[in-house]
């Protein structure tokens, strides 16, 4: 609970209305209430801001004039939305301490003000700095190391030899470390490669539930400060990703990729392995990205959605193509020809 | 272990046959022996029901003639066959009662008759109610209710206010509640949002293993009475799935999506977020739906598969497919002119 | 650390050099220093080795004549390359035994020498053969069985009736026996279908991290020896998959699938359900496998990547592919004309 002055302050912003207004939560324009914050962030929040019963509203200062409420005016409403949603944060937070449950190797070293929740597993030469949060169930492998801040949501594994640096959040059932997809064909099968590397993630990087990163072959597997990835997504052994890239949900990346800093990847893209991508790629929705990237730029693959009746008939076609490309270039030349005559 | 009789009294069907007739087990045409029960759904049952050495078939009218045994006689064979194999069901049941090693917070609900296996965590304000069967090593976070009848399977993590109604199934690795992934260009890099919301779900929804289900940003995700959910699914923050809608296995539903009931959604569809798509939609295999579908019907995107050779020949003239528009406009407009000449 | 003769000895390979060089760890050729050994597939390498300061290299033997260090010589250097890994395998390993904390049922079957770690669950009539390893937190459910050797890592899930052979490895987040997708249509909704069938797993099968492998219906699902499965697949109930296949990260197969021996799926290839695919088939990275394939060889299907805004002017084209085709025989028809005239 805040007042509407003490969220101005600590936002940095300047706001219109009465300074002792009450704000309780964060809501929609369309839910909010008299005690509630929202936020429009351009000239399509206006038919909806024009009919909020918000108390407050953060908004860029050329909706000012519109808004029929209090209002907090930013240059980019939507950073300080995210920022005004940490003032309001709910997610229950950890004591201190080991739970008596949890078993913790004598040669690993816990910070005191380190939480390890009920039934955590953490093996010898494992290090957890300063206000790690280890949720239920987590699986911390030999030798891996957790900076200083670091929060692991209940039951991801960590195998041996990984290490996170300060302020990474690591959501439920992400597996970090496991072995890369390595065999060499033998005369009896395929014979397993040992992944002797391990992985590097830096700091503040945020993974999503269910995503695996695999350990490196002989070197590491390497994530970069700052890097965000979604629900779902797969990192093959012994890729890098820059700094500050973004990777969205059900994103697939076979081993050995490159990915520079500040690249998007949006959801369910697959990237093959052994290429590389240069800064500042932005590559849409389910792409299959087949190359290296060198310039920067926007990236895609992909066919339209239609009715299923007309892709059939369109998809029929596709396989057709290289024919019907022929067949166009033999009646062009067919028309040289008779324009040459006539 | 049913008599004939029995089961045709059980599943409400008419039989032809032996009423004291034995069956143990349920059994494809091909694998059934005389004590099992199988199923034909139609004439492309017609080769395998002559063969089978069933006990007894659950089969429409018309194809009792060509029965070489008992059978019992359905107008919807493959729902019959359905409610046949809950009579069979051979999964592991649980007993009531909070395993020892279970940790449940003393400000938990956790009704008598629910059970909570080893090592399963429940945090304060939680709720089981009656019925409800918690596996080995599962998370119910701060808040979150599990409706009567819920079954939750080993591992899976439901994190703080999480609500499920009745008889629900979660299998192991699910997530339900994660953050979504919202976050804000800052000067420094990514800044998280907060995210606020819990997740809604209704009755009798099915969740298969490692999905995972995002929790709203300011509202809630919701998911209604009777979805049914597979394998690796990843459903978005503030997603909205109405009721008795399908999902196959590595559908990806990017944020603030909403899907209608009645929909199925075939396994690895992308849906872009931020789009809505509207009651009685299918869409195949695969598909990327990259905008709003305000028509029921079914819908599709993609390339057919080929030889390898044949279809690099073909995809490389995707590229080119403008180009190839634009010389076929060419040639018509010079057609055109040669026959207005003519 | 081995000398480099008894490096040889080991794998079998002729050497030259130093026979008492110090080989301490494996690196590639860029990172190897004076007490690595690295590799050298085929002349790609050629640069690499000759700049390398590695103390020896694995190679054929026609690159034998470039090598600036010891070296020693493989007709196989990949192959030579992944027995060598073995030696210097650092995975930390698992002493035999039960850990307290792990409830191991009465009526399950652990042999002396298998370890069950932390929290484990092990439910009756499990079977756990002479040095299996089943990690902190999973749980294997009642009559399953894992073969000698098998190992299990951290929060992996193994529902009831799941076999697996020996020299099985399954990674952290798999759930091996989940409900398959079966349901139908009701009055009310979807009605479920009891998955009644096992997973039977042959020997030597590897299953990354966070892959779902569905039990059978009736029958069970069959994955058999020496196949390799990477992460976060899914495999569907009813789903047979032959001997040596290999299938890569986030690929699915829908319920019933059949694929042959000696096949590989790249990254992201979905297979429809009820198909067939018959031996020594490959599909390349993402391609959508609807149909069956009955003959060996190497399948594909999607678009090129591009710019994005190239490709939005060739996708709109995708949709007009019948529209095209049409008018291109149109204007073949009238030069058919022109020409039966001329």
């Amino acid at each position: 609970m805040y007042s509407l002055a003490e969220l101005a302050d600590r936002l940095g912003l300047e706001f219109a209305g009465d300074p002792a207004r009450i704000v309780r939560a964060l809501a929609s324009l369309e839910a909010a209430g008299p005690q509630d914050l929202s936020f429009a962030l351009d000239g399509r929040y206006l038919a909806r801001l024009a009919a909020t019963r918000a108390g407050a509203v953060i908004l860029p200062a050329e909706l000012t004039a519109q808004c029929p409420c209090d209002h907090l005016v930013s240059a980019q409403p939507y950073l300080a939305f995210a920022r005004a949603s940490r003032l309001f944060a709910n997610a229950p937070g950890a004591a201190p301490g080991i739970h008596p449950t949890a078993c913790v190797d004598k040669a690993a070293s816990v910070h005191p003000d380190a939480a390890v929740a009920a039934h955590a597993v953490i093996e010898a030469g494992a290090v957890l700095e300063s206000g790690v949060v280890v949720g239920a169930g987590v699986y911390v492998g030999h030798g891996s190391r957790l900076g200083a801040g670091t929060r692991v949501y209940p039951n991801a594994v960590i195998y041996h030899d990984v290490w996170l640096g300060r302020d990474c959040v690591i959501h439920s059932q992400v597996v970090l470390g496991a072995d890369g997809f390595g065999f060499a064909a033998g005369p009896d099968g395929w014979e397993k490669i040992c992944q002797l590397g391990g992985v590097r993630i830096g700091e503040r990087v945020e993974i999503g539930a269910g995503t695996t990163v695999d350990r490196g072959t002989l070197g590491h597997t390497e994530i970069a400060d700052g890097v965000i990835i979604d629900n779902q997504v797969q990192v093959g052994h012994n890729c890098r990703i820059g700094k500050n890239t973004a990777i969205a949900g059900c994103a697939g990346l076979a081993g050995s990729t490159i990915i520079g800093a500040n690249c998007t990847l949006a959801g369910g893209v697959g990237v093959v392995g052994h290429v590389e991508i240069c800064d500042d790629v932005h590559v849409t929705g389910m792409t299959m990205v087949t190359r290296s990237i060198t310039r920067p730029g926007s990236y895609s693959s992909g066919t339209p959605m239609s009715g299923t009746r007309d892709w059939k008939r369109n998809a029929v076609r596709f396989s057709q193509l290289d024919s019907i490309q022929r067949r166009l270039a033999g009646l062009e030349r067919q028309q040289q020809k008779n324009s040459d005559k006539g």
